[in-house]
């Protein structure tokens, strides 16, 4: 098959199918955490996890079905992708990289931080990402180059991303950051997770390498992640053990919203002066199990907005210990 | 002054004043926020403690001015009574204990979880709570005796805590657990909260004494906190540093939900067994700067409801170190 080639009227009609996609996936998502809480508790025999995959699964067909109605031709990653033994590597054909239900273990307790994560890949750059947490009501989408916008209740119009324009960051003792615990429970990653959050919060003149940020925050879902970072609203998020599909929607919303993406520290230094959008290497970033995000800084679109969240990721991986994911 | 006695309408009216002043504190913080990301970084004067101080100011005079001319009669607790050097005793008198802006750290970051949290004590008894947040038009109340509500967008009637009815808990491995980095980042302190947390979040079979619980979140207010665990989005919130104004109104909507609430584990142990609205200390409870919350647990209205919530902050306070609060 040669491959596709897509028109500005494509990419739109596939940004419209891909929002219109996370709003139905995103009821299935809300009646299913509803049918979990309120029915769960009778049914004694499923344990949780059997919960989230029941909908998971249900999530992933609807998405799927939707998509080879639409769009027979393209391909699809995610969590299957992996479990069948087979890591894609990317192709210049057009291909949907999806996580039905991000925060699968807010979803099966109610706190409401799932969402829906849709990525559009296309000559493999990420290049379409929508996220719906439908708990909320808040859809995050983007186009590349048009911009990220969010859609959520009380204002007509949706909002452009950041929602404030960008502020300074002068350092990482002003940052609110965003960290998860994961569901990798190793001792020694457990314990490389924790000193690494000790030296981030850590008041400097007690703990060696501390950095004293503002605060960190934990909500539970990579998309979300990612999302808040575009708007403003953390500083930063980082995390090891995530997936293609956790990502790839909130990278392309963060990228337009003017923030800094980067892979593992190893990944940084080596590429960190390219522009990640043209120059990357996707399959090595989205593969590469190892996230980090910084938002848009003052002066971002120019050499100065850059260099300081490249300096600022070089802070945080001076801060913090790295594993390998399992 | 002989001690006002309120009757049944007098609190309806108490619940609806506060649940109004919210609203109109709420507005006053959005606008605050707004005002903060938009134009902070232009005032360069100004560091975001001066700009926090600033508002929480501006939100305090506003709810001090409303009450005192509704009630000009009754008490008020707030971040001043400690400061100003005497800490008050619960008197017999009915007292507003309110904090601002809870969640100040989101707040000036624009992460969306800050909000005005206002309780209300009778005859030594936190009888009201109100807590608003502007950012996602939650509004969360109680009035003691009567239930605890949630007033969302999408919902035309008051949503009744939990939402869901109350689940099984059978232990902590099955729980999503709310936590808090705070303020104090003495190293001491840093490090027993995460040896704390990796207790909490470790696999049994590597960490010693380690619960595995589904996972750990933190969205920095306490009073959220407390609301998410009334709905039964969060299992249980754990917090040593915190003021009676940022608990009061919290604990309020907790209790009405059905929670289990107690203090530090010293206290736990010596007041397990009081049903805490009748029986409980709650000047030491209220000033013991340690809290934690279990959400409603199936049969919590049945003895054996409130047995496994006992046992569960048994096991929680047996995992955790504690230190004093600064």
């Amino acid at each position: 098959m040669a491959t596709v080639q897509l028109t500005p009227k494509d990419f739109s009609d596939l940004l419209e199918f891909s929002k219109s996609l996370a709003k139905s996936a995103g009821e299935v998502i809300r009646s299913g955490s509803k049918a979990i809480l309120q029915d769960g508790a009778v049914d004694e025999k499923k344990n949780s996890v059997d919960l989230v995959t029941e909908w998971d699964v249900k999530v992933e067909n609807l998405v799927k079905g939707e998509i080879s109605k639409t769009y027979p031709d393209f391909k699809f990653i995610g969590e299957e992708s992996y479990s069948s033994g087979d890591r894609p590597t990317l192709s210049d054909d057009p291909t949907f990289c999806v996580d039905p239900i991000d925060g699968t273990t807010n979803f099966v307790h109610g706190f409401p931080f799932a969402c829906i994560s849709i990525g559009f890949i296309y000559k493999r750059q990420p290049t379409i990402g929508v996220i719906y947490n439908p708990f909320l009501d808040q859809l995050y989408y983007a186009l590349k180059g048009h911009g990220a916008f969010l859609e959520v209740p009380g204002y007509s119009n949706p909002l452009r991303l950041p929602i404030s324009k960008a502020r300074p960051l002068e350092s990482l003792s002003q940052a609110l950051l965003g960290v998860e615990w994961g569901s990798d429970r190793r001792a020694s990653v457990i314990q490389k997770k924790a000193n690494s959050f000790v030296r981030l919060a850590g008041d400097s003149k007690e703990v060696l390498g501390g950095k004293m940020v503002h605060s960190l925050r934990s909500m539970g879902s990579a998309a979300l992640n990612y999302s808040t970072v575009a708007q403003g609203g953390l500083d930063s998020y980082w995390e090891i053990g995530c997936w293609p599909w956790d990502v790839c929607a909130g990278i392309v919303i963060a990228l337009e919203a003017g923030c800094y993406v980067t892979g593992s520290k190893q990944y940084f230094l080596a590429h960190r002066d390219e522009e990640p959008l043209d120059l990357v290497d996707w399959d090595e970033l989205l593969w590469g199990r190892k996230y980090i995000v910084i938002r848009a800084i003052a002066d971002t679109a120019t050499e100065k907005g850059r260099d300081t969240q490249r300096r600022l990721v070089e802070d945080f991986y001076n801060t913090v210990e790295e594993w390998d994911a399992e």
